[in-house]
């Protein structure tokens, strides 16, 4: 995969999926030809079990005399005939976008992605970090980032309020990706449901094993050879949304299960910087349960 | 890890569990010593969840001037000031062991197993294999070795007879291990008691997921982004015993079920080799649901 | 990836580079579609490097109501249209293709090759095999394969005529891979250049580490921590052809050579499995001393 | 592998390298048991290459009346029975480590040794970064911590009084770790010899593969299909230190210089954090141009 980071390197980037037929491909390319898009990178899916088609192509802008709306505007017809059901979005990588971190007391994504962002890694800006204990605060604020602090009452009938603010902090910012970096809450249904395929989380768990909590402590009762973690979608059944991402590492039995949570902390912050990575680039198409990644 | 391979290798291995507390080594490479044991590897661990200390020792053979039986003979007395509750074997690696394979109609593990025989890379001879399809028999028969055929009635209550007869066949080899090389019939309660600790099953999915029939299938339809095999003791419990081994690889959007299958057998191949090639050196020790494995 | 195993899964493949410039996925994707083609699999590649476009298409053969052969001529007019330094070939996926494999002493790659041919997993048939020694014989007889023994002098000065015998016996099949599975001689420069593009060795290596004789001698003595196989083309440059795939395994301190060398093949199997199979399916495309691989 | 973080957790580790020879093992865990020794974690390794015997032990301090000195004391009269040629150290758990950092431009593993210090994870106290540019000066401050700025003249021969300089700025904390974290300058012979088996390196390949400049540059221009990174000691010949952990992550034909370099810094965060904490817990011994990681 390759990532723009010079203005030569701004890129127009399709991503769409449509009920599979013939000739899809052929129409959208021959679309970019007659706008002059060069095609920098391109991928294709052909899902049968669902008889879906998925694409992402990824253009040089300067190939391309118009700009993102012009285009936007231009495509328009081309994906009416591809029909109602089409899914589609067109990005201009140079418009910088938006995250929104959530965090609780594990420091260790929070770290791992203000690095990545303050080496220009990240694709995107964060634009505040929210907190429901104050542990974190320093750090964001050391980075030059505001953070928020919202605490939770203890009962979980009482956290409405706590919710509802923390809705606000972040749809103040309209974020591409509110993060869940080890996050200790769960999102209520309609937060899900609102931040629909942009609420990602990282579980420190491959799963489906250990679902729930304290998955390390599960792995550790099991005997396991491999612990792992997932970046996935939020959605309201409980860490069963689309999975991004997934990795492992491996352990033994020597391994206590607080040396089984220092090391899936390296795999934690992997897993989850690929998947915002691929979810910033808009390499990540959703379909039902499942994702495609174009990565 | 090291493994003997000329006579100058021929070993002694003792393994070792026991309830932990001062001294346990100091006891053991003390007797070690005077027996003029020349240590070529060892491996410890000390359990806190358990309170249980594990031990595997492997001494050149040609350092004691002994037998295997008059240093067993020996030993007890060390284990006897151990307690009572202290298991222990002690292996002369010249010893040949014997494997017997249980199979139905997927053959990859069978090819794997049969290949690293002849390749001399398996510390064990195949006795014979058994099948509940006759698929299997012209490799085995190929190879020099005896196949027997299992039919296995349609009707899950009317197995027992066919069981028993597999029981038979067997318990003649009296084998150090019983390998369910992708068997597909699962091992009645009383089968897993009289074979335990030493029937090896190499489950088709990353455990604790997917427990059960058609792992892959299962595996497709979450969308989970690694796939993976288990090698594990057999229990009464379906895919819940000790595992020895696990090993994962990546799939993506790409990979329909039959992708996933073929893809997947080169794991449980190798886990499978893995996991048995340990138990057969005396490097898997059992402790409650979990193992120890000293590779 | 997805693999054709049915008559419903035959698939036409159109595999192509050429200097990139704009229009080229919408030529080739209208030409497809114009003949009905329902595009199964794409990928694409534009290497700014080089500058030059590679694509791979998988098309279902029962879409289009031609032969290959039509299928060819009509395309023809469309790689004109490319230009003359266009490369591309249409393979029917139907088509069996031909193997030949050149061995040594060294078994587990034979066997391996042999358990998965049996296993209906290699995507060809293998025609012959060649050994420079007897070792090998009665496994690949077993399979009810032809064994050719050509003995080699010892003088290399002298080997001209045994590489003669078997340049004979290999061209006699006119094979789409000559597959050195552990052949321990050095192709003379005019068989490389003769094999172009055909011939396929497993170094066992990661190279460029460790090129040459002995490698798993040399990684024990630099103590690297883990080691490796690589799958690549055979050029007269020795060990320096474009490489299709290579993979690690880890090894630590108490590894010997010998325990390098056991868990090695399992390295050297797998990476050969997969990057012939690659190349069988027509999804490794050479560019200079590189690779593009549609896996 | 376990590791201490709690005053219950407080250990003895003893680290010992002597030529092998019968009774080593006993004379050391009688020692151990008669000074009450609980023997948490050991490690042996035998080396028939070198006829060397190595082992680690760790004890919990609280099952031992004596001070870590008046330990030492005790087993100086065991390690001299073992021969003059013993090398060994007995460490406490409890006294803190010091680490020094030379950086340069690149800032991704002083970012994460930064948050691992922050987040606890690090056995050890960084007690001042060194840097030939200002660039990472305020990360540094941020972090509480002292950023020492030593500028380079160009002409390397002209060198000599900065690293006098640095010299001097690192042995002023008498560091465990001086660790070149991406710093670019070649170490001179007398300070790989002053700093012997504490200057620690990341090399951003998988050596020997890729010697010395550039190596993303030298990995795709040769094609390899996964890239690496090394953490070893340093030694007066460039890159050819003992060494300590190496990993590797799969690239392809897609992944451009730019993109290896942005993955391969991932690998070449987690390599040397691994390598760096065995270093700390005294769980790598060097032996000529090898070592040996108790891991």
């Amino acid at each position: 995969m390759s990532s723009p980071t010079t203005e030569d390197d701004r890129r127009f980037v399709l991503s769409l999926g449509t009920p599979d037929r013939t000739g899809i491909v052929a129409r959208i390319s021959t679309f970019l030809a007659e706008v002059g898009g060069s095609i920098v990178e391109a991928a294709y899916h052909a899902d049968p079990d669902s008889g879906w088609f998925f694409t992402r192509q990824a253009v040089s802008a300067s190939s391309i005399d118009m700009s993102i709306d012009e285009l936007r505007t231009a495509f328009t017809a081309v994906a009416d005939e591809l029909g109602p059901e089409t899914e589609w979005t067109l990005q201009d990588s140079s418009e910088r976008k938006r995250v929104v971190l959530l965090v609780s007391k594990e420091a260790h994504c929070l770290h791992d992605l203000l690095g990545r962002a303050a080496g220009g890694e990240l694709p995107a800006d964060i634009c505040a970090v929210i907190g429901n204990h104050m542990d974190l605060a320093p750090v964001v604020e050391a980075h030059g980032l505001t953070f928020h602090y919202v605490p939770f009452p203890k009962d979980p009938a009482e956290r409405g309020p706590a919710f509802h603010r923390v809705r606000e902090l972040v749809d103040a910012h309209d974020p591409h990706a509110v993060v869940l970096a080890r996050f200790m809450q769960v999102l209520p249904a309609e937060l899900c449901e609102h931040w629909a395929g942009r609420a990602i989380n990282i579980h420190h768990s491959f799963l489906p094993s250990f679902v729930g909590a304290r998955p390390y402590h599960q792995a550790f009762a099991r005997g396991v050879k491999l612990i792992g973690a997932t970046c996935h979608y939020v959605t309201a059944e409980l860490d069963a949304g689309p999975i991004i991402e997934q990795d492992v590492i491996r352990v033994d039995h020597a391994d206590e299960v607080r040396d089984m949570v220092r090391q899936g902390r390296d795999i934690e912050k992997l897993v989850l910087a690929r998947g915002l990575r691929w979810h910033l680039e808009d390499r990540v198409l959703v379909h039902g349960r499942k994702t495609v990644v174009f990565s």
